[in-house]
């Protein structure tokens, strides 16, 4: 154990990891661990089944040590531990929100012994067709936190379910759902489109960035239910072979996110290019910026540590570091 | 067995059933039967298991005493029993196709004893994102067998892979697959969107329409993949019932079909509104006039017996009834 002085003790807390930060002066991260223990994988508490004894356990094992050594640090947690399946159920707040307002309407689980682990809440944008972020929320405020910008950001988090999210001074406006990930997954696992894939360890670029094209060729007007039918006829008349199909696909559906999500910002009247900056896995988003500059999109960072700059900053706004 | 004469046999043979036909004079249908030997499903030959012996214990027990009874009647097969998986491969012709030539290019299958099967050929778009289809190409003859529409006539047939062919003064000059079936049953069975789901044996017609109309909002800009998800916001907001949400997840993909199926009639200049013609099931059937008809499109009727009739012309077409 360090003996430096922890200022913060951080968790990212999610459906299937968990990951712990020791934070020191200045969210400088001192240690870190991930252990398995998502909220739908509880470790097991002989002789108390129940969710509780079972995040307790989590919770302990993530940093009972790191507490003991230092008592009085604050706690924080941000993720699926605020969801209805969680630990405590930390709500959404509505959007519009301001960047340095997510801090202000933390969830509390009293853990005993004094102390308090304050849940981040997700956010709630009400519309036609309503949208749901948690954890990305706190992604974002790390992402911005050393940041002037005062223009249109866009938000980028690939995944399972891509998340984009619209900052507009500071405020953020807007934010939609792509399900690209998960799609992309029960289509190669479970159709017919899978039967005739082979996946290799290797990638393919050039299938990726032909999949890619689709969505903006005249043939990309049927659709995505049509286009992805592509991936099983393109090999049947012999112009893209097994190995292909999976990045071809994984093109194809990319591409059709991103010129939605073109669409949607034109719909809004957002005509600027916006600075875009991504979080997350490293290779995810390496395609996300081939895809991105493919469809004109090129101001473009990639944010690091956006997790645990986040976590920090929230608990600063929740004034849980003076 | 009837003492009217057998003038064609004619199978109906799928990856998941096999349907035979007995027709007589001017292909009324004398007898059907349905068994399960699809291609995927073929019986099993203790001492061959070799595919082309489930082949023909599958025919023997599909028309076996038929044949015995009527020897000379000629033998005719459309679908998955001539794809690559099948008893023999019947390959694609290239559309445009004129209807009426459909049976020129029958494959045939040596049986013994002088006689043969004749397999209907599939049916292939060259292009950019080729098409297929294969049985379809069948129902479209018998479809369209006592219509004499010069006109434009867009044929659909709803299901696991939706199927659109335009037929223009009787070619079939274009067609279009959407994976529409297939994705809606891998969504609601392997996604987090099926956990908030429940099924129950009434169909809940408001949340169906309420799906239809989403591709054709303001939000049906965001496009398939991200609309998709409000299937779990709408409920977690409390606007969508749990067991409301298998029917508006089915709206909303069938309206994000036929939105772009308008799209790309759009982009080829089919202006006028065409006589749609709908093959299938009278459940999906239904389902699709009100989707159709949401979208403007009401010049529609349904085709019954297609199959059997398309076999039948077939026959004709190809001289197997002289």
């Amino acid at each position: 154990m360090s003996a430096i002085a922890t200022r913060l003790i951080a968790l990212d807390w999610g459906t299937t990891s968990l990951r712990a930060y020791r934070l020191g002066e200045d969210g400088a991260v001192l240690d870190k661990r991930g252990l398995p223990w998502g909220i739908m994988n509880l470790p097991v508490v002989e002789g108390d089944f129940s969710r509780a004894a079972g995040f307790a356990k989590a919770f302990d094992e993530a940093c009972g040590d790191w507490l003991q050594s230092s008592p009085a640090s604050p706690l924080i947690a941000a993720g699926m531990v605020g969801s209805a399946q969680g630990w405590r159920e930390a709500g959404y707040v509505d959007i519009p929100l301001a960047v340095a307002h997510v801090g202000k309407q933390l969830t509390h689980v009293d853990l005993g012994a004094g102390r308090t682990l304050h849940i981040v809440p997700g956010l709630l944008q009400r519309a036609a067709l309503p949208n749901v972020i948690r954890g990305e929320e706190t992604q974002v405020v790390g992402a911005l936190d050393t940041r002037q910008d005062s223009d249109d950001v866009l938000i980028g988090l690939p995944g399972t379910h891509s998340k984009w999210i619209r900052v507009q001074d500071r405020i953020m406006t807007h934010f939609d759902t792509f399900m690209t990930g998960e799609v992309y997954a029960v289509l190669s696992q479970h159709t017919i489109l899978g039967r005739t894939m082979e996946h290799r360890e290797q990638s393919d670029p050039a299938a990726f960035e032909r999949g890619l094209r689709v969505a903006s060729s005249e043939e990309g007007r049927a659709g995505v239910l049509s286009n992805i039918f592509s991936s099983r006829t393109l090999g049947l008349v012999g112009q893209l072979g097994a190995s292909s199909q999976p990045d071809y696909l994984s093109g194809l559906l990319i591409g059709h996110e991103i010129a939605a999500l073109k669409a949607t910002r034109a719909a809004a009247a957002c005509t600027a290019e916006p600075h875009i900056i991504l979080i997350g896995d490293d290779k995810l988003c390496a395609r996300y910026r081939t895809a991105l500059s493919l469809y004109g999109l090129t101001r473009l960072d990639i944010a690091a540590q956006a997790t645990e700059r986040g976590l920090w900053k929230i608990a600063r706004q929740a004034g849980l570091l003076n």
